[in-house]
């Protein structure tokens, strides 16, 4: 029986997995020249944490979650962002404590998980790399979350990104516009979308959001949450702006971006790239921002985060058009040709020399002739090809060639084995 | 309301964290010089997958899957160990086919589950590090693993490592040696346990690997699966030996080692180390095998594999206990003192420019007092502390200190601005 992967998975194969790595990799070095350091947390967490952070009436918990009751009858879910999950690791790890250095800064990456309907064409298990960094108010750390999220799309050879800023002030900034905003939609209810109608009350600011048409018309005129920032909001918004100009980062201000969790407070933010693989216009690579309230609402102090997350199937998608992934599996170095069933141990006595001394190397497995164990050397671009049959084998020597030169020579077996690394430099130098 | 992770998961948190990556990051490496690339499956697979390549009888699918039914109805579990997700994935993306080296060979590492009774003790999410050579019978790839294994062990500075090593030869073999294992313990069925009694007529050799005394008592005197090898079986056992002894590689061949995989045929092993935290004698930290069957009953051609699986918790626990596990976290090249919150934006420059010429680097965000800011610098053992105040501001200067001396001076922020790394040198090195 042939079985299929579930629906909405992927495998990443050798290859690609090795292009994964590598922008992985980039992002674990530039998060930790900033102090952020990887938290790993489980696969599936307790229903309730998504629920709680994300809001009872977002799309990811009435829509989207992968929940299911385990076999202990637990209301448990795949996780389907890393924001939740880092949160109730901290307050549940005390990672507030005096102990700790504040901002206290993580990273992670890894999996997320959403039950969507399988006609959206979006992956049920999909990845995510983010950073969160709790315990400061200082403007400074969402503009390091910026400069950051911009420093991995650059090295990765991102060019034409775009950040989008905006701000959604304090609690006092809040309700005052959202009253406003009540006031000014009112009058349109019925020229509405089902979906904004019912938002109107209870979360005005999403209808800003929305992508239907009928509301679409009346986010223009809206009126704007910059003309209702408290001084505090004011003074924080400038100083994110004034930072964002000393570092010579471009941005523009949308007044009308909102992001989905309701948790998020002052600044928030989208890092936008315009590529054609992606769709017409600018698309969005990276979202974050400030958020208040949610370390408490999952138990622990009032402490404020601010973060980012970045999807990596888009970004791999987005590098891949681009020209930007490079074959990132290792070179071959080495490739021991084997000619006859006798050379079986002596050929793996010779690869095993070349990896003891840190070298990539290969041989053949299967026996097969010599002129396909050449083509394989070559497919696989060897630096040197080293080959052993039945008359190296007696004379204790192998047969050592430079692909690059086309050099070649017979060495004393007893010589690689003692000492390969110096042979392969003296070789391939000479 | 406080939230728990759930019950048998963990958080991997910053400072432990980086001692799995480093782990993982050699594992990466050395298996990259043996030509294994990475291969990533999804966390959650049909569960027919793991019910079938486990062996409908194992404790695997009977007792432990972690499985459940998503909302469309589907039986779905969260993977328990890697081989059976990568066997389908070798499958479904027919990477058997010509255009693929032979033995295609991969590795994994990630997460892996099982739903246990809570008071076993053993984690319901656990990692694995693991590898699979597929389309070759060729006893090399057998040591080859064996090797790889080991080298990952011995650069972690594990000592005291043994191989065990074992054979279950080919069908012919097994079906020999299963009805003499039969004969020799159905005159003792009544001794026998209750799991042994039903697994006597399915899976005999099973029997071998029981922990209960009853059954004990009458391994040292069974018949021995040697006495039963085919020539083939028996060549392909002696090729690996002659390459194990031509290594150098210490090892024994344990008879009775049996493994749990119903697809497991020839060359099966476990490394073993005596380490007291793991408790007294040896403990297995490493094992694995040849395996045929597998493909085929996942829908593919008929192809031998060989792999190993390695619990990374538990090799963390002894890694740890044995004192191997160092601080992997970088260290604090640069830390910036700014006094005043006038130097906010300057303070932010400057740790931004130390870390565009690479630096990791960190600063104050909560406005303290210098005197808590140089306590963190020193607690971080930064190499070099910039201070930068209100005179400093107004001179457009940065006072420049470096730990390991002392010296200090005071530099023109221009020229720090203008190439961070030129002056960072000059002045470590001066």
């Amino acid at each position: 029986m042939r079985y299929q992967r579930p629906k909405g998975t992927a495998d990443i194969l050798p290859g690609e997995s090795a292009q994964w790595e590598a922008v992985e990799k980039l992002a674990r070095e530039i998060f930790a020249r900033y102090g952020y350091r990887e938290i790993r947390t489980p696969i599936f967490e307790n229903y309730n944490i998504f629920a709680r952070s994300a809001g009872e009436t977002s799309d990811v918990v009435t829509k989207e979650m992968y929940d299911f009751k385990d076999k202990g009858d637990r209301h448990v879910a795949l996780r389907p962002e890393g924001t939740a999950g880092v949160v109730r690791a901290y307050v549940e790890n005390k990672l507030y404590g005096p102990e700790y250095n504040k901002p206290y800064k993580v990273y992670y990456m890894g999996p997320m998980f959403r039950y969507e309907r399988p006609q959206s064409g979006r992956q049920r298990e999909f990845h995510q790399i983010g950073v969160e960094a709790f315990g400061s108010d200082n403007p400074a750390v969402d503009v390091e979350v910026m400069t950051m999220a911009l420093r991995l799309f650059k090295q990765l050879g991102l060019t034409g990104l775009r950040v989008a800023i905006n701000t959604l002030g304090d609690q006092e900034t809040r309700d005052t516009y959202r009253q406003a905003l009540i006031d000014y939609l009112k009058p349109h209810y019925d020229e509405l979308s089902e979906d904004s109608q019912e938002r109107l009350e209870k979360n005005p600011l999403r209808v800003l959001d929305s992508k239907d048409p009928r509301d679409k018309q009346f986010v223009d005129d809206a009126p704007s949450i910059l003309d209702y920032l408290t001084d505090d909001a004011q003074k924080h918004f400038d100083l994110v702006k004034e930072m964002l100009d000393e570092l010579d980062i471009d941005y523009t201000v949308d007044p009308t971006m909102v992001r989905g969790l309701d948790y998020y407070n002052h600044t928030i933010f989208e890092v936008m790239v315009q590529a054609k693989s992606l769709g017409q216009g600018y698309t969005t690579i990276c979202g974050g921002g400030r958020y208040s309230g949610l370390v408490e609402e999952l138990g622990g102090p009032d402490t404020p985060g601010v973060g980012f997350g970045i999807g990596l199937e888009r970004l791999m998608l987005l590098l891949n058009e681009e020209g930007l992934l490079k074959k990132a599996d290792p070179d071959l170095d080495v490739y021991v040709v084997g000619i006859g069933e006798a050379t079986n141990t002596a050929s793996f006595k010779l690869v095993e020399a070349a990896r003891d001394a840190g070298f990539v190397a290969e041989r053949d497995y299967l026996n097969r002739k010599p002129k396909a164990q050449f083509k394989t050397a070559a497919k696989e671009n060897a630096k040197v090809v080293l080959t052993i049959g039945q008359k190296e084998l007696e004379s204790g020597t192998v047969h050592f060639k430079v692909m690059a030169t086309g050099e070649e020579t017979t060495l004393p077996l007893d010589r690689i084995f003692a000492d390969f690394k110096a042979v392969y430099q003296e070789q391939t130098k000479g």
